[in-house]
């Protein structure tokens, strides 16, 4: 940290990110919590006042602070969260307090050694009446000595599949005070005698999750260029088995099995990055509309990025470990890089809204709006939905001439969502005629619902991906890029073949044309892999990988990195001669006898 | 090791195992290899007078040995292994010898440290020509200092994904003489003289390596047993949401989609343990066979073993993954077991065969049947690949009216295996005969050629599932087995939809059906849940697992796990205040300025 301001401007966001990133690796650090959420808890959620104190002091770290919400026996359910905070008129402080073991704040990073702030989001009751869970601003450990202040306990939860850097923490509080002004108060509030003072509207509430999942997609793309880049380069170099009797061992990046599990990454890694940039957008412009009054927007995106955080997540990891099998048995060694990417990866599949809830969430709104088809109703010219109200084409004709936009792929996955849609909802009212309450027929209808926010999240995935490609003007790089894209529809074509043959959308023939044009991709891109991947120009301190180094020089440095184990500092481990020696010299005395 | 005989009947191969299972964990010990590799091979390569030397001294551990194949530069390829051993006639010793940076042996298991002894494959030179990879039996180190011998370079490889408890290690050899004897000399031999004798013929080879495979199986569905045991029983605890107003939150199970996550996995592990039970009573009958000289069923034997281990490996993979996600947050914690479990399980995707490698060897074998089959032959009377052969029913009959057999799930399974094994035979004869190689044509085929060998294995799977259930007499026990037996026979159509769909054998509606039956498993599997993985009758110390504790106390264990971290040994980390608390305190300074 200190070393920070010599290298670049520690005001700009982005180079302190960067800076944090490329001296602190990609599996945390003990400020993570305190930059990426306490401080915008404070941006978005404190009065003036309270900003006014709090920023400054957060800004020049004068404290660490952290976000404690989940709990351990409530994660994504947020209304059933137990920690409560009690507004008591006569001190004028709230009383915070886990009332049982699953109470305990549990997962909130950094929040078991390193904090000594958190943000704690707890049911407030005032005036004996629950007002649903609300942030407080609370002291954790005293200043100076950092010890847990009274009635607090908090500490580490132990080590996890990744970020083991993060001091992943719990806490617990048995009626602990504090003041009245600790409650964030920009948009409900509790006043002095107690009464509660609501929240003019609680769509704002939605944004924020909309910034974190839109920030997951762009992270998401990122593990997956990164891990793409490793595999790609690694395959460059490994050798194994002819295919032109005499020509030598071939790269093995030449067999066509290797570019099927390696380039759908690419591609996929493609249309995250530029899907992850295009919700970004959106949502700045959704922030805009509010500030304008224009809340209209806000559940659509709100549901497509539930169900792109899910799907995105989902993806991404299974590509990575692609990826990393890719590599044979040399991705299993931690020298690989891939162990560390997949095993921070792969958290984003069940934090910030568990995968199959955010697929169920997006699926509600889907429902939403399969009711308004139903009733006649017209869109609302909002380019994410909008298709679901159109008809398209009565057959499938991915194999017609098309124009470069691809549209009649783009109709298939559209089709497809609107009748996964269509149908799911069609269900749904059935059972209830047949006397199911909602949330049973709900539940019977889940695993289809998930399958239609799927389908409604590829729609939205290769969208997007053909507008942004289609407004690139360098031809050479675009014509590189349009091999990805045309991997990528195809690809997902035969990844939702079942659904689009199932009613007789699509032919056989059709799915073989889709299978041809994936192989001719795969060829296509084949000669220009590894400049794509180069032109990536990540770093090796970002890939961490001995297989994936920009010059090549894979095996001499896989035997260094592996001469520099501790395990190897001396030829015979200083206990051999305690255990393993004594067992075999035992042995060996009593054959002689 | 020494408190063994006060437990168990040390003799007895499988209690040791136990006893070793249950002390040392899953994830290795320094004995490993020497038990699962290196005698074997004594046993099955050693001649008499070799074994009679060195069998009682490696049972009684007066050596440790490991077996070291891989190479840095070639795993699977092993025509290709670049460490030589030259037989130098004048002192009747080979000279073992690495040549280049990527000959050094990598990988193998207890190498790095703890082994003195190693069997090292190693291209046999004598008379001026090469005979091919042959096993040898070499010192390593020093019986008494443990430190390698003259001209050995030996040493850990560094951290992996997982089973970091064993030493995976490294070997170069520089012009290390060892006696003409140490040469394995049941098959193969070399006389004083430097004369080669080859092996009567190579089957044998085939054999141990079906041996392995068939125990991958079995592992691997002890992984996905193990894991869905600890999912199902944490979701039997976890509450989340309301299904009826006001009766209070639901246990998680009750989810379809839950169920839809974790059922199927239970469903394959015992699908895979019974694949595996059959395919090791396979083994040990065609080992009886070759005694008697009849060989014919080893190739199909060992075709099936190659795809059977990668379809097992990637679906536990799969499923390891999805039970762990079923857990929520908690999943990623280590508490869980699933970092531990998935990280050691996963590692068999690569290892004894890579998967891509071991689905195209299947498919060469696979070929060859289509050949013979559009020759006109007639099949051999072998039951794993004779369907083949035959005419199915030309259209799917899934929604028919079925005997328990499932004849008609069966056909639908056959069907896509003969059709995708005929057409890609089709295609590879099309290419060759539009000038492309057989290499070249096979390349181009490749990922066609997989599809075929996972239906084939899919075949496979199902029958014997089918068969075995077919077997048990206690009806109570059958029923329950017959709920999962139907899950997994309509969860692998629906998995393969596409290609049932894609030429008219199975229709939409077929599918619908397949789907409403998988639901309609659920729920009847749904009560009996918990029952089925208690009766599994795992030991906790063999889950590894808070959440997954048998008498289900998870959330105050899972405190009590936590707390018992060694980074909560002190309330202040001991570095704090040089650090973290010096930064803080250097701000607040700062800002009284």
């Amino acid at each position: 940290m200190e070393h920070a301001p010599k290298a670049i401007d520690v005001t700009n966001d982005v180079e302190m990110r960067t800076f944090n990133f490329f001296t602190m690796g990609i599996d945390g650090h003990p400020l993570g919590l305190h930059l990426d959420m306490a401080i915008p808890t404070i941006l978005n959620n404190a009065d003036e006042e309270q900003q006014k104190d709090w920023l400054p002091k957060a800004a020049n770290r004068e404290f660490i602070a952290t976000y404690a919400q989940t709990e351990m026996g409530h994660g994504t359910n947020l209304k059933k969260l137990e920690t409560t905070a009690t507004y008591d008129p006569k001190t004028q402080e709230f009383v915070l307090n886990s009332p049982t073991i699953t109470s305990t704040k549990w997962w909130p990073g950094n929040l078991g050694k390193s904090s000594n702030y958190a943000v704690v989001m707890a049911q407030l009751y005032t005036q004996g009446k629950c007002h649903g869970a609300h942030p407080f601003f609370v002291q954790l450990r005293d200043l100076n000595t950092h010890k847990p202040l009274k009635g607090i306990t908090v500490g580490d939860i132990g080590p996890k599949f990744g970020m083991n850097t993060v001091d992943n923490g719990f806490l617990q509080f048995d009626h602990v005070r504090t003041p009245r002004r600790s409650m964030f108060m920009k948009h409900a509030k509790v006043l002095p005698d107690g009464r509660y003072v609501p929240p003019v509207h609680d769509k704002l509430n939605y944004s924020a999750m909309v910034f974190i999942r839109a920030a997951i997609v762009s992270g998401m793309a990122y593990h997956l260029l990164v891990t793409s880049t490793i595999a790609v380069r690694y395959s460059a170099i490994r050798r194994q088995g002819e295919i032109t009797p005499g020509a030598g061992e071939v790269k093995v990046l030449d067999y066509q099995t290797q570019q099927h599990r390696i380039f759908p990454q690419l591609a996929r890694g493609l249309a995250f990055r530029l899907s992850g940039q295009y919700i970004m957008k959106l949502y700045t412009q959704t922030m805009d509309d509010i500030r304008n009054g224009d809340i209209s927007a806000v559940p659509d995106l709100h549901a497509l990025s539930c169900g792109l955080k899910a799907v995105t997540t989902h993806h991404a990891a299974l590509g990575l470990e692609q990826c990393r099998m890719a590599c044979g048995g040399h991705g299993y060694s931690q020298a690989s890089g891939f162990p560390l990417h997949y095993s921070v990866a792969v958290g984003a599949c069940t934090y910030e809204g568990e995968n199959m809830v955010m697929l169920l969430q997006t699926a509600r709104h889907l429902m939403k709006i399969a009711k308004a088809i139903r009733a006649g109703q017209s869109p609302k010219s909002n380019k994410i939905v909008d298709y679901l109200f159109h008809k398209g084409p009565p057959k499938c004709l991915i194999d017609q001439a098309y124009d470069t936009n691809y549209r009649n792929v783009l109709e298939s996955f559209e089709h497809l969502a609107r009748r996964q849609t269509l149908e799911v909802y069609d269900k749904l009212v059935q059972l209830q005629q047949q006397g199911r309450n909602y949330e049973q027929a709900w539940n019977d209808c889940a695993v289809e619902l998930c399958k239609a926010t799927r389908a409604h999240v590829r729609t939205f995935l290769a969208r997007t991906f053909v507008e942004e490609i289609d407004k690139i003007s360098d031809l050479s790089i675009k014509s590189v890029l349009q091999d990805l894209l045309q991997l990528y529809l195809y690809y997902e074509v035969t990844e939702c073949a079942t659904g689009l043959l199932e009613d007789g959308f699509m032919t056989g023939q059709q799915h073989k044309y889709a299978k041809k044009k994936i192989y001719e991709a795969l060829e296509k891109i084949r000669p220009n892999a590894v400049s794509i991947v180069d032109s990536f120009d990540f770093q090796d301190r970002e890939l961490h990988s001995v297989l994936g180094r920009r010059d090549g020089n894979v095996y001499e440095n896989l035997l260094k990195w592996a001469q520099s184990s501790p395990l190897n500092k001396t030829d015979v481990l200083p206990f051999h001669h305690k255990y393993l020696g004594k067992m075999m010299e035992e042995a060996r005395q009593r054959s002689k006898i």
